[in-house]
Order: structure tokens, then C-alpha cells, then sequence
């Protein structure tokens, strides 16, 4: 039997007994956020390794911040740790119900999904983040980190499990694949017969790779090429604020914008004004000709693949429009159906927006930045989702679990 | 551009005009329901090549009569469609909202997925079933039939289209995939660019195919390997009328049970009740020792496929059990997670049965043949969902939807 197998077995029984394991799950999470604080020495050692065999391998600075773990890291995990254990539990809760006319009485229960994949690149405070959102929603999880955090990973996995066993639950509950390879990661994909659902974190080119190779159930995150749209009717100050928001205040995250359509009757005022806003950040600029038109040599003229570009950086496509229809059209076209935002003073147009762009989260006047568990008021959050199917936008415990239909009778035939 | 290409990208400019075209779809519904039946003559004509082409192929009479298109059936069919136009549209509603502390308002909306494939066998009433529900849900729908029914499926479509037409829709809401090649199938397994969800409807090989190769998320549906189990403390008279029903009243549908678990200190009373009321309708029974030594050499001893097997057909598995978790333990290994039941009159054991049993539709004291969208009260089904992700069990016109989140303010950023 592969180890992987083995692995899958061990989940499927762990999440068996995490099913019904009620209040035992807080007891475990709190140990877990215990045993990071007594074991920080452990833990930064560990790491230390990984962050010596970056430095090694010529891991960029960047790169090797995101792989790091001091003390107020640490502390700061075990905090969220606390803050999840401090959530209402998802599991038990009836959906919806009703008496079926044979006197029959159907209830829908929220149950957990059973056993979660999660591949994920460098951050080794992941591999706690998501192992307490799957315990907590009473999912066993099995984890495929990065190799740079390999060290990390085994050493907080260690601590979770001893934890997790100190509890009173399978410490199986949470696993880590210790094989790095692409072999490790091509076999959970595989894993058809335990893993119920697979979640890749991470850049575009591991999501791509598990949508198109995964053959157990996927939800894809992250990629976001958000738009924001200026409508003729727009307070100016208003979008070059919120442009300058959702562009410069953190430009790697999903929900930063890439792209904005301003409406051509109000572009020769309003360019210039989100023009110096973001020249606060030395945003550089890639606009269409009539954007150039206004805008000057300062514009890179772009072309059809800066419409397409998630661009993680201080740079921003510029298109002038000549409709909202054309707007909402080039945002069809374009978008990974992330976040939009319409920025507008004209209810109609504000309507039109929100019921034909078709992405995750649309909004009215507000910063696409705000997309995120955390300010939707979900409490924690494994991912947003930029699929449609089971999940939309960011996902909290809910979107974690599944439900089944109980129903009791005394007797009922058909 | 091949041809799947082009059907996806009709169907994706089909599915933004749906998305927001409220009564108009039910207009386009009634225009079908009156179309099938002003076109019975030319249905029937087309189905008639079907029919002689299968018996030319040598189809067995069953499959001949799935095919089968005549006045009754077609007037069946067109009843369901003015059904379905009856129920509430699910598009834009309010699934849940809340203003948070700065002010921004988010609501949560009912919207539909989009693009939804269908590979489907024998029956062409699929064809217009699964298109109407897509419809009514605001999907635009690429229709992949089996060869026998082309002729059938391909007259249906025809007749679909021209009256979502003339309802003022675009015709390629509904596209049928007229290459009933494997080729075909393959294609559209894998149109990620257009294809929000595919959904196999058929016996346990298609949909084994298409989750195995399948590159678009697909919803599993079907596959019933569906349990009994009679507790100790069970009322005998109900626990075989119970499994008389779950048995016999449909031998062929997911939703009939295939193995009888029999807790041993009932089951030298309850084994011959069982047994008497199974022999009106000569089911073979196939059990473990303990059972043989019950109830005689009628019994065919049982091995460990016959545990695994979806019989379809008068045939049953019968275990005895020495205790409730054994029962569960077994239902654990072999179920396919669709539909099981407890009789008993043990509440403990009720309640146990429920939480520790993980299938879409759990049962106390009623029959697993209720597990369907029209007696759970859902109104319409597409199908019996036996995963986890997205929807699990009856799939109504909800669980054919998405959600999104839109966000209105005055300005907030982060």
C-alpha cells in the first residue's frame, strides 16, 4: 500500500470520529494554540533550517520573508488559533426542515465535508491556519506544503497532532505528506477513494495545475483580475480614492485591482485626479489611446494581454469606454469574476452593474479590498473561491461542510 | 474553432442574457409545453427512426421501451415543463445580508451558474427534463445525449429552441451535441473555458467515466448502494414492510435498497418475517452463515462483491450483525453514501444511527425510496447528488444556482 493510501485510510477514520466530536474540537484547538507557545523554541529552530537552506538555494528576499517564523509570528498563529476555537461550530446545524404531507419529517443538518487536501507553497503559518479551519468544521485534513517550509512543516504538524491526541482525538486528524516531489502532490489529486475535496493555495500556476489534473473534487482560489469602473456620473474624488485603495494599499493580494474602464464623458476630468493619486505610489500606467490622449507620454500604451494581466504590482490598465454596456462587457471578457467595482452617483447604472458582472463579490462604491472572510464578518477564512460551484468568494466554516437530509417517520412507505 | 468551441461561447453569451431575464423564462417555458404538443406528430416521427434504427442495433425490449416516444409520454412531458414554469424562480434571492461596522452593506444573492453540461443515455425525455430545469434556473444548457436517441433528441431540441425564440430569448439557451461520438463526449468533459458544472445522468459507467476524465467540475449523481438495518428493539411487521418497499416497488432506481443488516438478537424472529412477505415477489436472497443458518438452503451464500453490489433487481443481501456500530461499521465501508435507514424503537439507537451514518439521506423507520426531489418537496429533480461538494442528495432548481456577494456603500476603502 502507498503511504499516501495510508494516509487516506488514517483520515477517513480520524474524520469519522471528528463527524460527531462536538465541544472535544475547541479542547484540541486550544491545546494546539497552547502547545505553539510552549514549543516556540522548537518551532523557530526548525525554521531556521528551512530559512538557512533558502538563503542557500537563493531564495528571494520576499520569498524568504514569507517562509519566515519568529516569536511574534508564532504568537500571532496561535492567537487565530484561539479566535477559531472562539467561532460557533458549523456542524449540527439545521439548514432547513419541514413535515412532507405522509407525515414524514425531513431535516437538513450541516455535517462536514470528511477529508480536505490542501496543497499550498511557502508560508508555513498555513499549515496551521487551514489545519484548525478543517478541524474546527470537523474535516481530517491531509496538507502538501512547500518544500522550502518542509522543516517548519513537520515540526508544527508534530505539535498539532500531540495536541490534537492530548485532546482525546485521532491525532490522524491532521497529516502532513512529507515528499515533497511532484510525485506527493500528483497522488493526492489522485486520491479519488478518501479526499472529498481538494483546495491548492497558492500562485496561479499551482492553482492551474490542480484544476486541470486533479480528478477529486477541486475549489479553485485566488486568481483576481478586479476591475473597477467609472461611471459618467461618478463622484471623482470618490473613485480616484477608492482606485488608489484598491491599487496601492496591499498590490500582491487577489483583491487589488488590475484594471479600471472609465467612462469616456467623464475621463478628461477624472484621469487627471486618479492620475495623482496614484502617482503617490508611483503607479505606472497602461492605457488605451484615447487614455494616452489625455493622460500624455506617461501612458505605456497597452495591448490586448494587459486586459488579461494579473499583474501583483504597482501597475494599472487604463481603458476609456463609451458605455457601461461596454464596461460590463470588457469585464465578461476579461475577468476572472473576482471582485468589480462600479463607482457611480446613478441608481440605474448601480443596478445594471450588480445583476449583469458576474464575479464573486460586485460592488457599489466601495474598495474591492474588501473582499475577504474576515471583513464579510465569516470569522476565519481558508480561501476565496472564484468558482461556482458549492463556494463563491471568500470562504469561512460554512463553506467547509456539507449537509445531509435526516428523516423520520414511523413506518412510511411509497 | 471546433465546433464544442463555438456551442460553448453561444452558450456563455446565451447564459449572460438569461441571467437577468426573469419572467421571460417562464414565457419561453409555456412556449415549449404548447410547441411539444402542436409538434406530437413530428416527435413522434423522429422517435419512430430511433425505434426502428435500435431494433435494427438489436436493443433489448426494456432499452426500446426507455426509448419511446409516444402521445401519453410527450403529454407527460409537456405537463412537467408548465410544472417547472409553476415554481418559484430561485434567481435573485436573498440568501442572507448584513450591514458591517463601516457602514458597507452586503447581501448575499441567489444567481445561476451559468453553463451547465448534460451527458445523458436511452431517454430522450432527459433532453427536454434537464433543459427546462436549466432554463427555469437561468443556465444555458449543451445537451449530450446517447446515439440510439438522436434522432429523437435532435427533433426536441429543434422544436425547444424556436420556442425559446419566440419567447424573445436566444435559441441557444438549449444546444444539443449532435456527434454521438465518444470523441465528443471527451471534448466537452474537458471545455473548461465555457463549462461551469457538467452532470452525468446514467448508468454507474458513464458516470464513472466522466468523474475519472472529466477536467470541468462535475456533480456525481446516482449510484445507490442503499442499506437497511433492523435494530434489536424494531417492530418486525414494519421492518419487512419497510424493506418489501425499499426492494421491490423499484428494483432498478438508485434509491432501492441492495443489503439488509439484521442485528442477531431479532433475527431469528425477524429473518422469517422478512423472508415472507420478499417471496411475493420471488426476491433471491444472498446471505452471510448466520443468516443461512435461519432461514435454510434457499439461501445463496454471500461473498464480499455481493456487499459492494448495486443489484438493481430483485436480488438482495442480507447480513446479521451483532451489534449497532457493526451495522454502521459495514454501512461505512460499502455504502455509496446515498440513502440508508434504521427501524428501530430505540431512541439512543435512532439518534446514533443518524449522526455516526454519513449518506445524503438518512432514514428512521421510513423507506429509502422517498430519496427524490418531488417527495422531498423540492419540486423538480435533476438528479441524486452522492457527493459531498456543492449539493448532496435531490438536486432541485437551488442547487442548479450560485451565489454572489454585492456590496454597496459610499465610499469605504480599507
Amino acid at each position: 500500500m502507498r503511504i499516501i493510501d495510508e494516509m487516506g485510510k488514517k483520515a477517513k477514520a480520524a474524520s469519522r470520529q471528528l463527524a460527531t466530536a462536538g465541544e472535544l474540537k475547541n479542547t484540541a484547538l486550544k491545546a494546539i494554540a497552547e502547545a505553539l507557545l510552549s514549543n516556540m523554541d522548537r518551532i523557530i529552530e526548525a525554521n531556521t533550517i528551512d530559512l538557512e537552506n533558502g538563503k542557500a538555494n537563493g531564495l528571494t528576499p520576499s520569498l524568504l520573508d514569507r517562509l519566515k517564523l519568529d516569536e511574534a509570528r508564532v504568537k500571532g498563529v496561535a492567537e487565530g488559533v484561539l479566535e477559531v476555537a472562539a467561532l460557533p461550530d458549523p456542524i449540527g446545524t439545521v439548514i432547513s426542515g419541514s413535515t412532507r404531507p405522509n407525515g414524514m419529517e425531513i431535516t437538513k443538518i450541516r455535517v462536514p465535508l470528511g477529508v480536505i487536501g490542501i496543497i499550498f507553497e511557502a508560508r508555513p503559518n498555513v499549515t496551521v491556519d487551514a489545519a484548525v479551519l478543517c478541524l474546527k468544521s470537523g474535516n481530517a485534513v491531509i496538507l502538501r506544503g512547500g518544500k522550502e517550509a518542509i522543516n517548519s512543516n513537520k515540526c508544527l504538524t508534530a505539535i498539532m497532532q500531540d495536541a490534537i491526541e492530548s485532546a482525546g482525538l485521532d491525532r490522524n486528524c491532521v497529516q502532513l505528506i512529507e515528499d515533497t516531489t511532484r510525485r506527493s502532490s500528483v497522488e493526492l489529486m489522485e486520491l479519488t477513494e478518501y479526499l472529498d475535496v481538494l483546495i491548492p493555495r497558492g500562485g496561479k500556476g499551482l492553482i492551474r495545475a490542480v484544476v486541470e489534473n486533479a480528478k477529486v473534487p477541486v475549489i479553485e482560489t485566488g486568481a483576481g483580475n478586479c476591475h473597477v469602473y467609472v461611471d459618467e456620473s461618478a463622484d471623482i474624488d470618490m473613485a480616484a480614492n477608492i482606485i488608489y485603495n484598491a491599487k496601492t494599499s496591499r498590490p500582491s493580494v487577489c483583491n487589488a485591482i488590475e484594471t479600471i474602464l472609465v467612462h469616456e464623458k467623464i475621463a478628461e476630468k477624472a484621469l487627471p485626479a486618479i492620475k495623482a493619486r496614484l502617482d503617490e505610489k508611483n503607479v505606472e500606467l497602461r492605457g488605451c489611446e484615447k487614455t494616452a490622449a489625455i493622460l500624455g507620454s506617461c501612458v505605456v500604451p497597452a495591448d490586448e494581454s494587459d486586459w488579461e494581466t494579473e499583474y501583483g504590482d504597482y501597475i494599472l490598465a487604463v481603458k476609456v469606454v463609451s458605455s457601461i454596456e461596454e464596461a460590463i462587457d470588457h469585464i465578461a471578457k476579461y475577468s476572472t469574476g473576482h471582485s468589480e467595482c462600479i463607482v457611480t452617483s446613478n441608481y440605474k447604472n448601480a443596478k445594471l452593474f450588480t445583476s449583469a458582472v458576474d464575479s464573486a463579490a460586485v460592488y457599489v462604491n466601495v474598495s474591492t479590498r474588501f473582499t475577504d472572510g474576515g471583513m464579510f464578518g465569516l470569522g476565519a477564512e481558508i480561501g476565496i473561491s472564484t468558482q461556482k460551484l458549492h463556494a463563491r468568494g471568500p470562504m469561512g466554516l460554512n463553506e467547509l461542510t456539507s449537509m445531509k437530509f435526516v428523516i423520520e417517520g414511523d413506518g412510511q412507505v411509497r
